[in-house]
């Protein structure tokens, strides 16, 4: 499908604006009328600026009120209508977004309003252009599609066609079937929106939550299905109204959501059973999701200081040296199937993300089936690769950087070829990856990101690697409120939990303000044995983190436990929670080994799938109490 | 009446929020079950801490989901309840919250609602507390505080008392009188919280939106009015979820409570109409708002080159130097009834705020008719008294500080006495005060502030000056929204509009971000006759803001404006407003003198009271094109 987005989804000038859009890739836009208003030039400038750009104004929007109302103002309403008109032919755009009215002495009388819906098609005609009537999910009288649709075709004027808002329908819950019923040349517009599924007035929701496909809970690509079966092929655009976006640099706002496109187009492929040819259709159709997937290592950026600590911790939760690269400063660890991998290099990409991050995890490896494809894929999705300076006889591995510019390393191994560890390490002679310990693997990784941040990964998990989001939740911190969301493929070997701060007093603490809140990252192993585990690790000198003791009482009162569980899980240290099926999930985290990185050690019962959120809040208060005793000494 | 707050209100582990509640004022408390489940000690220790404090634990808050179960479930709760006594017996408070249930499950008889709280109430009485019964606003079958009483009045228990809550009560629109009726010793609790108005979930509303008595739109003086009639001696507590607060630095906070609470508590006696001997009630009473009020001058911080940049505007402005100060390096400009002290002393506190903001606005000066009692008034609420360093015949001038810093003088003339001006400052020879010009005086000072920064705010200038605020609006920047706020009092001799970014972004933009988006502020001049004004500025060399064409076209689209008045309005760059009952607002900006200053001129006709708000985005527009074009030169 052609590919637009409307102006006011993303910041900047009007001229900013349309840079970023046509840098991202849109071949069309649509001008919202705001932003033209604000320009200081006449629409012609903007034609011209579009023309060199090599974008199509594919439409003006909005035009309000206009039907449902007396004779009087009418006539008013055709002379503000010819005003636009002219606009519109400056700006060399043929159609014409007009909402349904929202004025509360809209005349409800479906055959007036088709009579002036008849008059406004008339004078489009007349101008050479084309009206678009869409429903508002506010609209005062008309507010469904289904009713909108009613209208147009009553009408039936080919200056007249409807305009479809995936957010107008599907914040309503609009059943979506009908769609697909309407001729597709009826159909003059589509424009694309998604958001959180919130409880609140529809228009305040419209105006602030919006989001790009992908990023919010409604089902856009059965939406999208519909509408591609009716047969319509003009522009999908978006038209996202979103406080984030607007304060958002906008060439980075555009590039997710040309990104958003592309996944909501894939994902619209496989809901079109029974077309008779979708390979013809005009959808995006990139490699398909990397099969296979699991963590072959990750990588953390570190200094000599920060190495001597990280390793110390390493080595008490039995990791062991198994390697150091062959041309770099860059050391191997590892226990079971888990591999951490130290980056000292100087000069190197880890040296400036450590210079940027501290302590921090600047790279990740994936085993996956087929690298090439999986590059193309991500490259496809306009995400960077990365290519790093390689040494001799280290292996070329594809690679992609992440939102945060850290690294993904896309790796195959092939049978009877030296893995990637055996190329590019110098190995220790241990007893074989799977040696002996107690940990099994990397659960999960989890992320803290700045205020803002959780769309542009979200969108980066989806289309990269494939991963499904469950809903956000929010966690309070002592020093403000954090929104988490998980993310996980099918079969659960790749799981990575983002958080950020909701508020940005906790998202800029280093600059602003001496509230941390989060900003800490962390990595979770994974154990069948938890009791053993940690009794093993703390008497190593692990440092776990505390616990309140009223964490247990209320965890008793909560839980109904038996006495001897609550009586170990308090004596080790351990967290606990239970899902509604009975799954049981037991983990303890480190002390934070700097203000931005803990360890945490996980074990999954029957089935657990969750990553024990209501003890989130307890974690974050204990570390919060320990810096501040730490500040204090 | 006795004054308390919830730990949730607060942000900070539990020992750093009791310390701040009891710097506050606070004599008592409520302990929010989570604050304890995260403290690192015994419900004892939390004892011992508010005895040392002085602080009274008032309430033990939430237990949940008791009422309106089978038995066996009745059985387990009783279990749940008992311990929650046994926190309580230690903590040393004698009064629980009980909030109505909202599990949907619950069995909505009213009858077995009853029995199960006679079943609280027994158990309450054998451990030697008092449940306090409240309805959430949410709550499953019970939501409102009369069916509570209904409930509590039926089990007919000394130890089941009734808990009020105003947002429960005010978000849902429930009539108030009838809490007069209820006898006071019936009542065991009461919580206070104010909201903006909003359209949306309640239980949302609730947890992320609540704010301080006075920086929302409930009427909570009516309600606390009906409180104190039923007969209502105990504490006025504050319980407040908010999602800025849970970020904000806790002792601030908690002192915007405790002023939150004397505010209403003022406001609260002469709604108590009736009542025999409104002296005798233990309702807070400081000294009268101040009457008379006016801006005797404006002073701004500056240096040498923003000086000389601000006063060559002055000067084309028609401003002219009137004084200098006797012994300070400060100036006063004067046209009309507008005067302008330009401070650069070094080593002062305007030095010290040039060097943290630049130029800006440190300091207000306000004639008024008792300045002594002003300040009582002010210092009644907490705020910080100022004294300046004074030099020799110069006036002691009583001062407030405002949330920022900046300083308020407070001036009353005695007549016969030498006027502040020529006590501090050798006064030129000019044509006297009134010296003849287009400008009559200062319409109104806005202020920028950090997201976050106005409920502090509307606090200071509610309290202070007493004025009274308009709702809220948002205006779209190009770079963010910023959430704007006017004030005024009764006779509009003052006026003062609050702009705070919504997003973090424009706040913070100096240290994180290239957007600067808001940052600015303004004062606004008056005139009765602003074609001349700005066609005089003008030709004298001000330089304006230039409006886009657009928005004339726009104008004469959205007003249908007389063909002459719109070419008037374009040829002078001026924007116009028009309101409901046809008053007019004509006004024009100057560029910025830096990033964060400008000045603008407006003509009042027909009873307008507004600030332009429709015009507010063009101006940020084309503000943040001469930025991007400045940065581009």
């Amino acid at each position: 499908m052609r590919r637009s987005i409307a102006t006011v989804s993303i910041s900047g000038t009007l001229v900013e604006k349309l840079r970023a859009i046509q840098a991202a890739g849109f071949g069309c836009v649509e001008i919202f009328e705001n932003d033209l208003l604000y320009y200081d030039g006449t629409p012609g400038d903007v034609r011209r600026i579009c023309d060199d750009l090599g974008l199509r104004i594919a439409l003006y929007q909005p035009f309000r009120d206009f039907e449902g109302v007396g004779a009087e103002r009418l006539e008013r309403n055709v002379e503000r209508l010819k005003r636009k008109f002219d606009v519109m032919h400056a700006l060399g755009t043929d159609r014409l977004l007009v909402c349904s009215s929202v004025s509360p002495d809209t005349i409800r009388d479906d055959e007036l309003i088709a009579d002036q819906l008849a008059v406004l098609a008339r004078h489009a005609q007349a101008a050479g252009v084309t009206a678009c009537y869409e429903a508002l999910a506010w609209g005062r009288h008309v507010h469904s599609y289904r009713h909108a649709w009613r209208l147009v075709d009553t009408v039936d004027h080919p200056s007249l066609t409807l305009a479809l808002d995936s957010f107008h329908t599907l914040s309503l819950g609009d059943p979506v079937d009908e769609i697909a019923s309407i001729p597709g040349d009826r159909i003059g517009f589509v424009q694309i929106a998604d958001a959180p599924r919130m409880d609140m007035d529809v228009l305040e929701w419209s105006r602030h939550y919006r989001c790009f496909p992908g990023q919010g809970d409604f089902d856009l690509a059965g939406f999208t299905a519909r509408v591609v079966k009716s047969g319509y092929r003009g522009p999908l655009s978006l038209e996202v109204f979103n406080d984030g976006f607007r304060s958002a640099p906008p060439a980075a706002t555009a590039a997710d959501g040309y990104r958003s496109l592309l996944l909501l187009e894939e994902q619209t492929r496989p809901r079109l059973t029974g077309a008779s040819d979708t390979d013809a259709l005009p959808l995006y159709a990139p490699p398909a999701v990397p099969a296979h997937l699991s963590t072959q290592f990750l990588e953390f950026a570190v200094d000599a200081a920060s190495r001597e600590h990280l390793v110390e911790w390493l080595e008490k939760l039995r990791f062991r040296r198994a390697g150091r690269h062959r041309s770099k400063d860059v050391t191997l660890y590892r226990h079971g199937m888990a591999a951490i991998v130290l980056n000292a290099e100087p000069d190197s990409f880890a040296s400036a993300f450590f210079q940027q991050h501290g302590l921090s995890l600047c790279a990740s490896a994936f085993r996956l089936d087929d690298a090439g494809l999986a590059l193309e894929r991500a490259a496809g999705f306009g995400y960077v690769p990365f290519s790093g300076r390689v040494g001799p006889n280290e292996r070329v591995v594809p690679a992609v950087r992440s939102p945060d510019g850290s690294i993904n390393y896309l790796v195959n191994e092939t049978s009877g070829q030296p893995t990637l560890f055996e190329a590019d390490f110098v190995l220790t002679d241990i007893d074989g990856p799977n040696e002996v310990g107690p940990l099994t693997g990397i659960d999960h990784i989890c992320l803290a990101l700045p205020m803002g941040g959780l769309d542009s990964w979200t969108l980066f998990l989806k289309a990269v690697f494939g991963l499904d989001a469950s809903p956000g939740v929010l966690v309070p911190d002592p020093y403000g409120l954090v929104r988490s969301r998980a993310f996980s493929n099918r079969d659960r070997s790749l799981r990575v939990v983002l958080n950020a701060s909701v508020d940005p007093h906790t998202a800029v603490a280093e600059t602003v303000h001496v509230y941390h809140g989060t900003g800490l990252n962390h990595v979770a192993f994974s154990t069948d044995d938890i009791f053993g585990a940690v009794a093993e690790f703390k008497s190593a000198g692990l440092p776990l983190l505390h616990i309140p003791r009223n964490y247990y009482d209320d965890l008793e009162a909560r839980y109904a436990l038996p006495e001897s569980l609550l009586a170990r899980l308090q004596e080790h240290g351990l967290l606990y929670d239970r899902d509604e099926r009975g799954g049981e999930f037991l983990h303890a985290y480190t002390e934070t080994l700097d203000r931005r990185f803990f360890l945490e050690i996980v074990e999954r019962r029957g089935g657990y799938d969750g990553y024990g959120a209501p003890n989130a809040a307890v974690r974050l208060a204990s570390q919060a109490r320990r810096r501040r005793d730490n500040a204090a000494a």
